[in-house]
């Protein structure tokens, strides 16, 4: 494997080389090779001025166009596959299996966004029509459509080594709707971004696009992401990563000369709410489940469960002795960074020497490197509603069962959560009648609300929405997940009186893209 | 007319009343009974507590239920409406033709998205169907529709008592959504605000909702408005006004615990360009259109053209000296408020002391009270570029020539151009195709781009767009005006496994509501 260990600049490889840095393998905590260089100033600049030249052919590329571009992403990566998992095993520890499927959902959603915009109803096109008789002044023609925002600046995510980072979701999306990409790469995975970075920079090259259709840069601290924020060409923000590092991103952006849009996935709990009916029917699956659910990825997703408000009823002793069992017999977990290792252990040791809070079962690792100690916490409703801590994210193998008397203690804790990607809950038919007003607060808290299932696992789809109010994100308005995340990265514009010809393809008279379009209030493909 | 001069807190008046102020009348400058109490935070407190005990309720109600007190308003309005005209030109000094026309917008506004709630389609409903049989996993069932954000606030804007007050566009809009409503008055015109007010309380009533879903606070100052936008249990901002004014609760909002998405529509300077076909062809009409542009509402519309762009060619006297009869024969304006009388004199004040500038045309108002001078300058594009002051908005009827050399020069220009809500273009069908990268650029800076017309006159429709990146509003991706500004005040909720009973009508299997839905990928009104 062939790594250069230097930002991706448009077309050209960076020479001049920042701080050097090393990928880390997480079963052993040693640097791997090569050296990778931060990217200095002068290339975030560059890669800003090259996004915004680019921008204004992009930006017209037909959606025929872009879905090709996307496809030839996609295809890259897969023929890089074999590199790039045997890469992101070393940076990440992940299983290979997980990787393949990794690799297949990046692909996936590339070829999603393409299937989208070639299609292209996504626009919203409008169109009312003009009335010159109308009186006391004639109606003019008025026509709208979304266009793409600009320049992107998308930041990738320690979790996801390939769907979230370099060719992942945000990526696809901006690139779906129009707009140039700037990738600030996540640096436990430099190797992993930087053959993503080159499968895209080949894409580009394949069909003939502006260099500055794409960059990649490198950062082993936060000085050229931030620089990235405030650059005033850039003109959107895509960011998932720590509470901390998102807020952070999140005043940069808000404090701009112009502030920019800030689409930031930061941190979730995940509330799963196990109601009666359930728990006295299906204690042992809905264990089973959890306990697959808090450790798939070693506990590293953002929907990973980590608060399970359970009844004190009889049959909590044999839901809580099967999770017993399951964490006796689990195997040794690896976390993906020193840091994630060193938070987790934070986290892990509050609650321990908490005195409102008991491990109700633990398993410490016998491994090397970034291992973690599995640890299953309970306490009580009370003891929950009064320490905030105790509705925090942990990342990392590890959730927390909150026992409580019933229906009014859960509906109180449920109007006090803060903003979640999502809430699960487990019920009957009966639990569901009974919990109505559960479901309506939960609305309220939530992107996302899972029936009898479990949150991991994220459906890349049209209805899914990946979002929710703050803190879970920086604007509950949009999704991170699923064909609508193409909406964070447009915005509408409409045309007033303009001659047929001067329109784009889109919005045209003979509605030469044959996509659905709303014509005075009504949806429909036809012709004017 | 019995005004109480107190704020509105759901089913009561305020009685406690802060500091009394009053409103003026622009002829005459002077004080117009009563006095009005600006709003205690006690009472902001009171206001936002109520609207999150009514979010509860009026978040679920149907879109016929949200239709029927959409046109109760109408009506509550229309049949105040001679009293409110009369309050409202006493307080705007806005003739008595233009307050029936901005009523009968004002109530063509609500009946819009009554129309739209009604119908339904709004929602963005989304299924995807599960797949028991994919492999590795099972799919599951995924649905997604728009749900409102919670309680918003709106701030009332001076230029347009009615149809951007109490019960105007980000009122109606976010009503429609399913939000409770608490509006700040503009102190400039605090009757009218009250009679709005009272015809949504009284329609509360008359529809028996929850009292909390719509409060009016009155303040002279800054303080409650400030207050609100604070106020954790307000979930989403609506405000029309002054740069400063919006950048502030911009960054107020920005500055939250939880920070929230605040639309604030500022300034816009909406430049015009004259291409060489057209100035040829048609300088007496399209000069003839300036001037009642810029004159249009005493210059006090967000889409005044205030900034102009014709090529020194023969045709340019022509039409300098049919906008110069047309400012001698002009009749007297009266400007809103004292302030804005200010701030247009100050603005005026500076042009014509600038060395780079020369007023073309003038006319001294002989008027009483808040009287406001016709001028008419130009300039070099030159000294435009070099003088950023020359780009900003002044409120009031005064706009600014600027002399080119041809095409480079304009599209220099024009790539410099900050965030505006409009943008005008007039030109013959050679001048379009030689200035197609003009519209190009156009589109990035602007909402709407207007052919052959004036900017001013914003059609409440479906496809207009009533917006544009900053500084025209704090977030280009979204319209103050027109069916599409519903989209502000909501979010997507995603059901996932849900049985059909559990999930909200939108998204049932049998599509009870007939509306528009994406089904697999597919939209269809079809069921499941």
């Amino acid at each position: 494997m062939n790594l250069a260990g230097c930002s991706i600049i448009g077309s050209r490889r960076s020479l001049t080389g920042g701080t050097g840095f090393r990928a880390y393998d997480p079963t052993t905590a040693q640097a791997v090779e090569p050296d990778f260089f931060s990217a200095t100033l002068d290339e975030v600049n560059e890669a800003a001025r090259l996004a915004h030249e680019a921008f204004v052919f992009y930006s017209r590329a037909s959606g025929r166009e872009k879905a090709e571009f996307l496809r030839r992403i996609a295809g890259n990566i897969e023929s890089a596959a074999g590199e790039v998992i045997q890469r992101a095993r070393l940076e990440t520890a992940l299983p290979e299996a997980r990787l393949q499927a990794e690799t297949a959902r990046t692909c996936g959603q590339l070829r999603m966004f393409a299937q989208v915009v070639e299609e292209g109803s996504w626009v919203m096109a409008r169109i009312d029509r003009a009335d010159p008789n109308r009186k006391p002044n004639p109606k003019p023609d008025i026509r709208s459509m979304l266009r793409p925002v600009g320049p992107v600046a998308v930041f990738g995510a320690s979790n996801f080594p390939l769907a979230f980072s370099v060719a992942g979701g945000d990526t696809a999306s901006a690139l779906a709707a129009g707009n140039p990409v700037i990738v600030k790469a996540h640096p436990a995975h430099p190797g992993t971004s930087e053959l993503a970075g080159r499968a895209i920079q080949q894409a580009v090259r394949d069909c003939k696009l502006h260099e500055g259709v794409f960059s990649l840069l490198f950062d082993s601290g936060t000085e050229a992401g931030a620089a990235l924020v405030r650059h005033p060409l850039v003109k959107a923000v895509g960011f998932t990563g720590s509470r901390k590092g998102g807020r952070a991103l999140m005043d940069i952006a808000a404090a701009r000369p112009e502030p920019i849009p800030i689409f930031a996935e930061m941190s979730s709990t995940n509330p799963v709410f196990i109601l009666p009916g359930a728990l006295r029917e299906h204690a042992g699956t809905i264990a089973a489940g959890l306990f697959a659910s808090f450790t798939m990825g070693a506990g590293q997703f953002c929907t990973k469960p980590g608060m399970v408000f359970v009844p004190e009823q009889p049959e909590i002793s044999q839901f809580i002795s099967r999770l017993e069992s399951s964490v006796a017999d689990a195997a040794d977990f690896h976390l993906l960074t020193g840091s994630i290792r060193s938070a987790y252990e934070a986290g892990i040791r509050n609650r321990k020497e908490a005195c409102t809070v008991k491990l109700v079962a633990g398993k410490p690792s016998s491994a090397a490197g970034y291992c973690a100690d599995l640890a299953l916490f309970e306490t009580s409703a009370k003891s929950f509603r009064d320490d905030p801590a105790l509705s925090e994210e942990i990342f990392g193998p590890s959730t927390l069962l909150v026992r409580h008397s019933g229906r009014e203690e859960l509906l109180e804790i449920a109007r006090r959560l803060e903003g979640h990607l999502t809430a699960t809950i487990h019920g009957t038919s009966e639990d569901l009648s009974e919990f109505r007003d559960l479901i309506a607060i939960l609305e309220t808290k939530v992107g996302r609300i899972v029936f009898n299932g479990f949150p991991t696992g994220v459906e890349v789809t049209h209805a899914m929405v990946h979002g929710g109010p703050y803190p879970a994100t920086s604007d509950g308005r949009s999704t991170s997940v699923g064909s609508q995340a193409i909406f964070r990265f447009c915005r509408p514009v409409c045309y007033q009186g303009f001659p047929n010809e001067a329109l784009p393809a889109e919005l045209q008279n003979a509605n030469p893209l044959a996509i659905w379009r709303m014509l005075d209030g009504e949806l429909t493909k036809n012709p004017l």
